[in-house]
């Protein structure tokens, strides 16, 4: 089965935006093992329209539209499709209603542009878009689904799955042409693409289970697709190859899906009731952001320094003149005593420290761009612990967890931009709290140049 | 002139990337006031590729390639392309010897199957890539230009400037056909797109120049389009047309291009010597990590302290607990307090704080989601300031700056998700610092529901 992705928009042909719809088309024909052959994007133009249109039916056998179905001058799909197909355009009494509850509903009047909306082409199939005003449909055409969707991402993305895919899916079943798919993204942190591909070649090699890796950095994802007969059997299936991979680089993989690393720690902190608090020099916030970009974030991020000027470590956080004036801010000396200091200050059980050269600026032979330290100091609770927030019993280490106090500290060298060092930096350090909690080995990245135990420099 | 662009790859088919390639180079063309028709994307497929490259030579003028230059079996371009015009593959020494030099560059070795990117069909003209292994080419065919670039946006942004758009022009130049172009994108913030237009909406209707809107949370952009015979026309329009505009809305405008609003805030901060803290509850340390983004900020921006716990605000902030207890964290006399601690804690020129609930959870009838207080605080530096960081002239106001010491607390609700309703909580922060420094008087945005003066609920 061959399908083909059309979107139609001036705004794409300018490139006044990127077009992420083609992408989201796409991504969903492959839960269903449905390849997409062509992907094409037209201007709001009758002619270059009808084109495409004719294109499409004569070499697909799917076509999937998205653009141009709004109520305003330039929204031509409709119109220009029926058209090209040679069939009328018929009112819809049923979507003209929905439209005015729909404006009701959002407590605005209905334009009268609108009912040009409630006019589709003869022989068109109405898909529902709860969310929006514009309806979908489909049509067939010589042997060929054409399925015309809304331009806004939210509607295209509910009417794929909530109207296209189970339609698409249906044909199959009658046809018995293609097997049942299960794909499944695990995201991992820690370890290079081409070493990752290297651990996993021998994996998936059967023709009915796949592996595909891609970079988003500081991360890599890993896709797992898997086919079967049934759906149980694209199940089974995949979960055996996953179980494998899982057995051989379990740890590097935090989570799954749009699962991000902060979403995953903050969960792990709820669960065992522990608390972080954060003092961050080189990575200016970001941390601390990351964290409470989580809702919920509240009820174990007590909160954090940014202490970006020498003066703010020692006022902020007592990191001791004497240790900067002998050491320099970025220094294992300072970076173990920001992480101390900062879940003593805040009572939190865990506390974070980085302290580094992000650049462009700032280096120097000895300490060279690039350099971080990365401190985490743990323990039972302070004094200090916040009766709502920090549990009773959590003087008990959970399960994996390491008993006692202690801190940790590393220094890497990331040969990479100033945007990227705090990004990947960030990620060490959410992946070690990751890492503390389920009692993993504190490891920085092997896909950057690590420090390692050797002088820096 | 119609051009058409082609992309190349299994990955944009399979909708593993969102193609951001095509936007650039219809963006870039645009510049020239060229116009791209189609846009369009194929598989690593040659049957498919040969279809697109004969469609794309039939019916356009200018034909970009992106893609499919690389040194692997699945980087087909120059193969293929050569195969469908039936021209033969040419081997040149001196690509050949570029290429040898580059891997020496980077000190790797270079692999026997880049000898490949060293052949082009044959009357191909070379373009250069000094940043990547793959050279680009030109061919002409039947009275369409040809370009051929790789896929690396890096490598394919620069071609385009260097090497593409340069060779478009002179063809005009022969011609005579085209105006000369002007673009520039005006940055604005704190005004919704539709009163934007309204505001503008007598301007640029003389034929010769064009006014295009475009949000981009929480910003909005006004890109502005002037032609003439020469350039100096076009130049002498485009510098009228952003008078006129400056002088409607001119404080609304905080950059151009790519210049973020943190960006400028650090340029402003600099110049005038002054230096900033940040007391974040709500926001969470956003407004420290954009901050920190910039290169070179660490001569402006001392620090802060995200305190997101109550606890925190009282330990690391000096907010009386009965402060706390009287009004909630969430209120005017918490966020004045927080901005003024701050900037006495850090010893900083600015103190900025934000205090608010971002949600979804921690709303009530009295104090909803979506409520924010933000406060600054300011005047002459105190006793605590660094000795490096801060000027000593800074007790005198700069012109334009308010003179003396002030605090400044606003409330408002925005009515938007966590994620934005932090990042727009941030953006009037910045904005706020830029305004103070500029004297421009401290208004939210008028896009979003204000509090105003009113009690909130």
């Amino acid at each position: 089965m061959k399908a083909e992705i059309l979107t139609i928009g001036d705004e794409v042909l300018r490139g006044e935006i990127v077009d992420s719809n083609k992408a989201l088309m796409a991504s969903r024909l492959l839960q269903l093992d449905v390849e997409c052959h062509y992907q094409s994007s037209v201007r709001d133009d009758p002619k270059d329209m009808r084109d495409a249109f004719h294109r499409g039916v004569a070499r697909s056998d799917l076509l999937l539209v998205s653009g141009g179905l709004g109520p305003t001058r330039d929204d031509l799909t409709t119109e220009v499709l029926a058209d090209a197909l040679g069939r009328t355009l018929e009112f819809d009494e049923s979507s003209f209603e929905n439209l005015r509850a729909f404006f009701e509903r959002i407590g605005r009047e209905m334009n009268d542009t609108n009912r040009k909306q409630a006019f589709f082409p003869a022989g068109a199939e109405i898909l529902a878009n709860p969310v929006g005003t514009a309806p979908g449909f489909l049509l067939e055409e010589q042997g060929t689904l054409v399925f015309c969707m809304p331009g806004v991402p939210r509607e295209l993305s509910l009417m794929m799955d909530e109207q296209v895919l189970p339609r698409i899916a249906d044909r199959f079943e009658g046809n018995q042409v293609v097997s049942r798919v299960r794909a499944r993204l695990l995201r991992t942190f820690g370890m290079g693409e081409s070493t990752l591909e290297g651990e996993l070649s021998d994996i998936a090699k059967d023709g009915q289970t796949e592996l595909a890796f891609r970079t988003s950095f500081p991360d890599n994802f890993l896709r797992v697709v898997a086919r079967g007969a049934s759906i149980s059997e694209a199940d089974a299936r995949i979960e055996g190859v996953i179980a494998v991979i899982r057995e051989r680089i379990g740890d590097l993989i935090y989570g799954e899906g749009d699962q991000t690393l902060e979403a995953v720690v903050g969960q792990l902190l709820a669960e065992k009731e522990r608390t972080v608090a954060v003092a961050e020099s080189c990575t200016g916030g970001l941390i601390a952001q990351k964290l409470t970009d989580v809702p919920g974030s509240s009820d174990y991020f007590l909160g954090g320094v940014v202490a970006y000027a020498n003066r703010a470590k020692q006022t902020q956080l007592g990191v001791p003149e004497a240790l900067l004036a002998a050491h320099g801010a970025v220094s294992e000396p300072v970076a173990r005593a920001m992480a101390i200091e900062v879940r003593e200050r805040f009572g939190s059980d865990i506390g974070i420290a980085t302290t580094g050269i992000s650049g462009p600026g700032g280096g120097s032979d000895e300490k060279p761009v690039g350099l971080v330290y990365l401190a985490i100091a743990w323990g039972a609770p302070q004094e200090q612990a916040l009766g709502g927030a920090s549990s009773t019993d959590s003087t008990e280490a959970a399960p994996g967890e390491p008993a006692g106090e202690g801190v940790a500290v590393e220094h890497f060298v990331f040969s990479v931009d100033r945007l990227r060092h705090r990004q990947l930096t960030a990620q060490v350090a959410l992946d070690w709290v990751r890492r503390l909690l389920l009692g993993l080995e504190l490891v920085g990245p092997s896909l950057m140049r690590s420090g390692g135990g050797s002088t820096p420099g």
